[in-house]
């Protein structure tokens, strides 16, 4: 890795619009169709001449195309998975060809809300149409296809990037060797519902929101919403050994109305960054479509998953209480009763949800080794 | 538990303000004093000729005054604890005479933010002293001195409850036989504390919050703090068997931006009914008093605990995550290393937090049983 650090991977971001007219519209779940939709991805390495080198990662909640590497060398920061994936690194760019996009409903190149709808030219804001999962993997299948990959070694994800790993999996099993989905659910538990459903709500009952027609992005209930969430990306014991009952900035309680604990001022910070970099009408639509998601269509997760025929990695983290074990487990159960090639892995960790970003060496190995055995036996 | 079936238990709210003066004025734990506080009351059952039979109820966050019976025979609905206390009744007011004050911050009777300032003649509203626990339990001292009582038999309180009957042992040994705190802690912790912070930031995000000095109770962030506070009392159990993923009102998804999910309906439901019933900036107080509570003042518990002479009972429920087991126990613990005759029993319940309002059966056996040896051994 010492090359990497003297000389940064450069990656430059690429555009794929679909093109004009019903022959290129994307239809979706809810019965609608978007047309001229855009990804903006980003792509790392060469595909190799057999064609067997392609691995598509898929981001989580409110992440980006930008997986790794710098866009330019003064950046401050690399992307978002950059200690995972480059030239020498677990999911290594010199033998790998890797591809990650924007999420469709995002707010980082990819058609969303705060796209304008082609028939009007205006934003669509609240009338852009209700995304799932399963939209944003077809989607990123048109993305493949344009890339002349016909089938990926892997897909990979964390969290709602996991999602996007099994769904492809489910409706696309031609196309995808394995699936690699790590700290993910097959569907949301009402309680997971229940705080973005708390969130949404921050959102829309700030005075800026405007019913989505905002022209400043409502920051204070996007904030809330963030930091929200954040908790619950973390463990109580990460947050209990990193703040405690720290306070921040004085030595006894100010008794005024103000930030006294570290972390509150630790979550104000989280939500202060994160309305720098994301769009709320977004934030709406995605979270929506976690809600959604339903890997087992409402039945038997074992009857959902019959047409997959993708070898599968599936990692927990043992403190994760957003996506538990025992949700991971019942993904590698119907795996298993459909007879398909499953490794599973409960990582030990104390960082809770947030530990797939976090856990990256022993992460890295995992994945590292499986990917190996993938292409060893790809065909 | 018939007769009180047929013949409600009536009880009439009262009240006792300190009167005028600095001589009655309430010094805080901030260093500020309140004048001619009031604390709304009600009492149930006979005061015993040996003063031995008075227990305090201590209500937790959002609770009142009203603990059991009904105000006239007209009323909908009993007292927040009304399974728990009343003639015949695990709390028997036949046997004992039962106390319970809103508390000091709160908004049901009780001076509070929403009070007018004597001084003033104006609501307080955010110029209302940053109120603690201890300050609540000090108002408390005296009513129950007002009242003609030596010394409780008990002091006995669920959550926040739990707090003061702590804090009432820690600060009145003398007055106090025992303290009864069910599903608490000695303090919170920093994912507690960052759950709160959400939801004081959800509440002054609503246009209507106005710095506090509005003429409308702030409904849709306080409805937003309440959501996200009655999860943490819920267990992932008991809401996945509640609710799973249960659409409301429609056999599939509505693609629309509307509330889908059974559960969702639940948490508005509670949002609303929360915001008819409490004020956003008590809201604020008695969270905030939650936050700075620690019965261990920044130190060794056991070290904090040194003046408690009071027997304890601690109660905890299997599935609370918001007050864990764990922080029972650390409680036990700290009393036994002073030697202190200290209960503790975890009751199997997968309700959660609100375990404590709903195990009546298994929680008031334990009560009472505690009670009356409490009562054999009253000097």
């Amino acid at each position: 890795m010492e090359s990497s650090e003297k000389t940064p991977l450069l990656v430059t971001p690429q555009d794929f619009n679909f093109g004009p007219g019903e022959e290129n519209a994307l239809l979706l779940d809810c019965g609608r169709k978007l047309y001229e939709v855009n990804l903006r991805y980003e792509t790392y390495g060469t595909l190799s001449d057999k064609g067997d080198n392609a691995i598509l990662i898929l981001h989580a909640l409110t992440g980006d195309a930008h997986v790794a590497g710098k866009h330019t060398p003064q950046d401050r920061k690399p992307g978002w998975w950059d200690e995972m994936v480059g030239p020498g690194k677990f999911i290594d760019t010199d033998k790998y060809f890797v591809i990650c996009s924007n999420v469709l409903g995002g707010c980082s190149g990819s058609t969303g809300p705060r796209s304008a709808d082609p028939a009007t030219g205006e934003l669509y804001n609240l009338d852009f149409p209700v995304i799932t999962i399963a939209d944003m993997v077809r989607a990123q299948k048109r993305l493949v296809e344009h890339l002349g990959i016909k089938k990926l070694l892997a897909a990979v994800g964390g969290s709602m990037g996991g999602m996007q790993a099994l769904e492809w999996g489910k409706l696309f099993p031609d196309m995808v060797k394995s699936v690699i989905a790590i700290a993910t659910t097959s569907q949301l538990g009402s309680q997971s519902i229940a705080f973005n459903w708390v969130g949404s709500q921050a959102i829309r009952s700030d005075a800026e929101f405007k019913n989505g027609n905002y022209a400043v992005n409502p920051e204070h209930g996007l904030a809330t919403a963030r930091m929200l969430a954040h908790i619950t990306y973390l463990s109580d014991e990460s947050m209990s050994r990193k703040f405690g009952r720290n306070l921040q900035d004085t030595d006894s309680y100010s008794f005024a109305h103000r930030r006294d604990f570290a972390v509150e001022s630790y979550l104000e910070h989280q939500g202060q960054r994160f309305v720098e970099r994301f769009d709320a009408n977004s934030y709406l639509y995605i979270t929506r479509a976690t809600d959604y998601y339903d890997l087992a269509d409402g039945g038997a997760l074992a009857d959902a998953l019959k047409p997959m025929k993708s070898d599968l990695l599936i990692v927990s983290f043992s403190s994760d209480w957003l996506f538990t074990t025992a949700q991971s487990e019942a993904i590698v159960k119907a795996a298993l009763a459909n007879n398909l090639n499953c490794s599973f892995c409960e990582i030990e960790s104390s960082y809770g949800h947030d530990a797939f970003l976090l856990e990256v060496d022993r992460l890295g190995s995992l994945i590292s080794d499986f990917l190996r055995n993938q292409q060893e036996d790809f065909q």
